[in-house]
């Protein structure tokens, strides 16, 4: 039963008992001038796809990905593009219907079947399902035709030009993506043989009760008219028993069932227990015949945002403004510390994302320790199989609207399609327990955007989460009040302060953004950057168009005169890539362990950013793309494990004959107490200072200890470079290393 | 023309041309122990009025505001009241109705009329309309019963019982304000005769051009079945020219006209403009019978909530949280500075409040140059002549849902009853121009509310302005991050600051509470202290109980330890009172000319509170109860001058030999520019002081000049106290007076 059951599972979508009938369809597109226009040529098609990556394998166009070739592909955007498919009438049976349906189309495009409209719309959010039949012939073609980019301005050529509209910002233009903007058909889509009554909503929700041992689950649903006589509903746990069966005879077109269910298996992230999923079928019947069946998972969970611990007592003078807003998760009434970081895009060009991409780079989140994910605004809202994965992985989501760093002006139409869109994208990731906030996007609330509180935008996404989705967390954007984003670099480049000090100041309910960038791997380099490009890096080359010079600000992201200050004058690559990504890992460690250490106020850090859409020259990643792990990765995942001995210390540089002082800590993010341990804290340059010993306390389940300040006068070491080591006895599952350099002399 | 309009203005309600048929009635009253019970004992009733006024008129209690006689009347909260009234039939014409109508029941109540329960509601803010004709007989009787005053608990007994309903929380004790809790028919009530189509709900809206010069209008409506054949639609300018008139034949159900006025002459607030209404005639003709007349006042503004200057330059460093959310008011596309005050019931029981009383008190406030009032969520939402007013007088309202300093949690109930309410506060409210924020309530994110940004009311409220009021700003609580509320001393209770020191240091977008408490005058505290209590003050006495000890913290309000601080000891019972009330005025100098300094990052100044529900013996109030000037009305009437010098210190006790010094500048709110300006300042003691004289440079509209800085030793006076003098010449409209403490020696 349970295999079974694992093989159909697809939320909230219809998996009927007849079937659906899916047709075989051969695409082909092509681009025009103007939308009345067809296109000169056509081309085979890739669905879902892109329009560019038709384009380009139809005229072998060099990959985007490599040197300076995404320059070819960003005239597409400027064009219309029409998709055509022919087909021969297919048997249809009585009762059933002939759909054209898609999962998404981007952006704004028009669909004619056999030369009828059937549909224009902008978004590409809100799923498409056109009922055909009435016009169908012996031979068909159905031709959907998308609109060039949307852009609100012709200039500047830039994000802004987003921001009267709903497609993501990212690819206008980012710090860490080129300017190329997706267009087509990106989800899935076809025709298909079905019976109407297959396609109704249906909306399962539940209550759990106070102490989380019940849920009344209620499942609602309008059934249009189709001579249904019964219907069964069965609730599956997830070792595949069945918990209910209740069925009866249909007489009214709403139903509204009820049913308790006790004990429940609550679903957890997977660093805090097992995700539980069980499995509602709900089928519709006419006398023996199965017209309809759905099958949707539930996780059975609470989840709210609550006081950070000590947010009340602030602020405590005259005149006395407000406390900080709430950031700390709190799941099934348990406090959290939320681990992770923020999702982009993982291509350019949403169309070729695939189940197996998204369950690498999730299976990666979960070898990290990471309990959220951070589904940034810029980007796009992911497809469906992402959302199924969290739901078994256990991987908290935090869903970012698609609005960015833009000021998203509340005009008539922009309201009307985001309303559109992001009911859509509310309608469709409500199901899922992984999903745990709910954001109305990024940084809107800083200069670069110039949004506020008062945006229709985003009192709009208030009110419509608020209605649609009233159960889940909501914010406005991040950052909000008391959290905190960057810096996105190990060094400021105008102070000169080290993520040491920066963490020893800073004060924040979360960190949700901040980075440490690094070169890419070598290897990596080597398979997008031309030889004559190579080495040394330079602006105004490849470098640069792959981020590594000018990206953000000053010479991110690959910073020489960092690395330089720290190493010294790089003479290969193969050094300036391991110096910076040892800046990368260290940096990291620091941030990661230093908002460990602020908690219970600090409840969340989530590094800017995990993953990337394309091979950058240098970035913030953990991930290179497509999902390729870098040192830092590594390293984040030592500093996430749920126990591990963490050291402070104040800064990178230590000199000979200096007080070298670090204050030792355990930290546990686990929902278990430790007992009290010792460690054995060592110096190793290239000979090994006498090692000092210390024991931790014991401490409740999620709470740290702080330990003893350790100092040792620095020897005269040969090395450039010494390692601090943590060693936990009896658990050397909890060491830690951490890698400082050293100089003979105080000069530099 | 015009002034037949001026006595028939009434926003958005029915004077229709046949007119509706009032019915005079005789109302009893009487009180039981349950619900179904009845009076033992009918007493006469004042509707609208309190039950408890009732009981106490015909019970010949003491006045509640006397003593502690207010104690006599708390258990009157605890039991059922009820109203009847009995009237024969009258005689209703072919095509009318008998109504019984109410603007506002307090709190929860069963309407039954011939032993028919016609309604059972919730909520005092929601009218009454019921159709009675069909349960009409020769004799009939009305009855309300009015349930028990509404507790989420029974202890304690205090405001948190009045977190789970949508009754203001100040009845249930606040530190100005007794436990007295209200129940009643508080606003008008009556029996009529008209027609159903008299009764619709008409909605206009408009919207103006970006250069402010056109408004397009609009007007829509449901229409009953009525036989109505044509309507006539026509606008009056405030001099009482027609500006439009159209006139059709009616076709269809849903009616929606629209017109474009141009020129418009704009609503603005007293201090910036002519508050211009408009009238708008809508009447609807069954041939040449009219049917029904709509009446609704017009103000054409802009309002929008901006940010604050300098706000997006903030913040800083990293890591990064995000810029304050404005509070700087654009009206019709002009920043101002707005002044003014919390306003608080004027009465402990609404239903005696009268336009004369309200009138009284908004020309108060026009006369001391506020243009804003804050109508504090403790207390109810005011009557329409309220609203009416502000609207003729140009005063601009904030005004706050009736939320307080409690934890008013998203329980399925209580969600729905303020769904139900606040809804019918939007719609009551809308169409005054004078209303430009609405506020979610008071202090609800400080430790002693304990809401957030995700609590289920406040997303709720968002949700319902911005569906039903879109264009009028909305923020959830006071105070939001980068406002202040307080402090509400002249010096602080532990750490001995001054309201010098603290403005000095502070810096908000808004103050929108801050107090400087005083006694009441000696003629006021003799009418309701009992000569043995007079005299000293002393907890524990009718002093106590009027909230002159313990009210908030420490002494308050009377605080005598600061007035020993400042005069030493006290030997009456006046100079008590004129020590107390300078510190009073002069501290409250202090803040708003500070806060006016600080613009434009700060944009507003609201001291808390404008007036009060009863006879304090001491508080923060500028004006007694019922609408008594304190003499720190004056002197705030004089730091909110569009335009005045002002000096700036920073302590308020100067000594012999010691260097005073102050600042001179020019503030000037207004909307016209200044030219430079000579201005004497001297210093006058028992002697005067060697003038010295100033520079003041010209200033932009709204502008304020910082003049220089100027010094003197003092002299050795024999006065006790001396006075700061600012001459302005050729504009001693502008002349400004400070009176600051003087000791001959350094000790004190």
């Amino acid at each position: 039963m349970k295999h079974i059951f694992l093989i159909f599972l697809v939320i909230g979508q219809v998996l009927p008992a007849k079937g659906v009938t899916a047709m075989r369809l051969e695409w082909q597109v092509g681009h025009h001038q103007t939308l009345n226009d067809s296109p000169r040529e056509w081309m085979p098609a890739t669905v879902p796809g892109a329009v560019q990556l038709d384009y380009a394998a139809f005229n072998q166009l060099a990959p985007y990905w490599y040197g300076d070739h995404w320059r070819d592909y960003e005239w597409m955007e400027n064009v219309y593009w029409s998709y055509r498919c022919s087909f021969a009438a297919p048997q249809i049976d009585e009762g059933e219907r002939l759909y054209f349906f898609s999962q998404g189309i981007d952006y704004q495009f028009i669909i004619t079947f056999n030369g009828h409209q059937m549909l224009e719309q902008e978004g590409m959010f809100t799923p498409v399902r056109l009922d055909l039949t009435a016009w169908l012939q012996s031979d068909n073609t159905l031709q959907v035709t998308i609109f060039p980019a949307p852009k609100s301005r012709q200039t500047p050529v830039d994000r802004s030009q987003a921001d009267q509209s709903v497609k993501p910002a990212v690819s206008y233009g980012w710090d860490w993506h080129p300017r190329l903007i997706p267009l087509g058909i990106w989800d899935d889509t076809g025709i298909e043989i079905g019976r109407s009554i297959q396609y109704q909503n249906i909306q399962i929700d539940y209550e759990l009760n106070d102490d989380l041992t019940a849920a009344d689950l209620t499942l609602e649903m309008d059934l249009p008219p189709s001579n249904a006589t019964h219907y069964q509903w069965q609730l599956y746990h997830p070792d595949g028993d069945q918990v209910f069966e209740q069925s009866s005879s249909i007489e009214q077109s709403h139903l509204c069932l009820k049913h308790k269910v006790t004990p429940v298996s609550l679903w957890w992230p997977h660093d805090q227990g097992t995700p539980a999923l069980y499995t509602s079928v709900f089928t519709i019947y006419r006398a023996q015949e199965r017209l309809a069946e759905y099958r949707q998972r539930i996780g059975f969970r609470s989840v709210r945002l609550v006081m950070n611990a000590g947010a009340w007592d602030e602020p405590r003078s005259f005149p006395m403004t407000r406390s900080v807003p709430p950031i700390q998760i709190e799941i099934n009434g348990r406090h959290i510390f939320a681990k992770g970081s923020n999702w982009v895009p993982p291509e350019i060009f949403p169309g070729i994302i695939t189940r197996n991409h998204y369950e690498t780079l999730l299976n990666l989140a979960v070898e990290a320790h990471f309990n959220i994910l951070r589904l940034w605004g810029g980007g796009i809202v992911n497809k469906q199989a992402f959302f199924d994965l969290c739901d078994e992985k256990g991987v908290l989501l935090w869903q970012d609207f698609p609005l960015a760093c833009n000021d998203y002006r509340g005009t008539p139409h922009y309201l009307s399609v985001l309303e559109q869109e992001a009911g859509s994208i509310i309608r469709k990731l409500k199901p899922h327990p992984s999903l745990v906030l709910w954001c109305g996007g990024n940084e809107l609330f800083n200069a670069w955007s110039g949004m506020t509180d008062q945006s229709s935008a985003l009192r709009l996404l208030n009110a419509l989460c608020y209605h649609l989705d009233p159960q889940r967390p909501f914010i406005m954007t991040s950052p909000q009040m008391g959290i905190g984003h960057g810096n996105y670099v190990f060094r400021d480049l105008d102070s000169g302060e080290e993520v040491f000090q920066l963490m020893k100041r800073a004060r924040q309910t979360a960190y949700t953004e901040f980075g440490v960038p690094s070169p890419s791997p070598v290897a990596l380099l080597k398979t997008f950057i031309p030889p004559e490009h190579r080495w040394p890096p330079r602006p105004d080359t490849v470098w640069q168009s792959h981020h590594a010079f000018a990206a953000w600000k000053g010479e991110t992201w690959l910073v020489p005169s960092t690395i330089e200050h720290y190493f010294g004058k790089q003479e290969t690559l193969e050094q300036l890539v391991a110096n910076g990504q040892l800046l990368q890992s260290e940096g990291y460690k620091c941030i990661y362990e230093s908002a460990r250490r602020q908690k219970p106020y600090c409840s969340m850090a989530l590094n800017w950013c995990y993953n990337e859409p394309w091979p950058t020259a240098a970035n913030n990643s953990l991930i290179n793309w497509p999902h390729d792990p870098k040192p830092a990765f590594y390293a984040v995942q030592s500093s996430c494990r749920p126990i591990l001995a963490s050291a402070r210390f104040d800064k990178f540089i230590w000199h000979e004959g200096e007080n070298f002082t670090t204050d030792i800590w355990l930290l546990n993010d686990s929902h278990e107490p430790v007992t009290d341990a010792k460690v054995v804290v060592r110096l190793v340059g290239d000979t090994i200072v006498e090692s000092q010993e210390c024991t931790l306390s014991a401490a409740e389940a999620n709470s740290n200890v702080v330990g003893p300040t350790l100092q040792w006068k620095l020897p005269g070491w040969q090395s450039d470079r010494f390692q601090l080591l943590l060693e936990v006895e009896g658990h050397p599952e909890w060491n830690s290393t951490y890698t400082l350099l050293y100089r003979r002399t105080k000069s530099q």
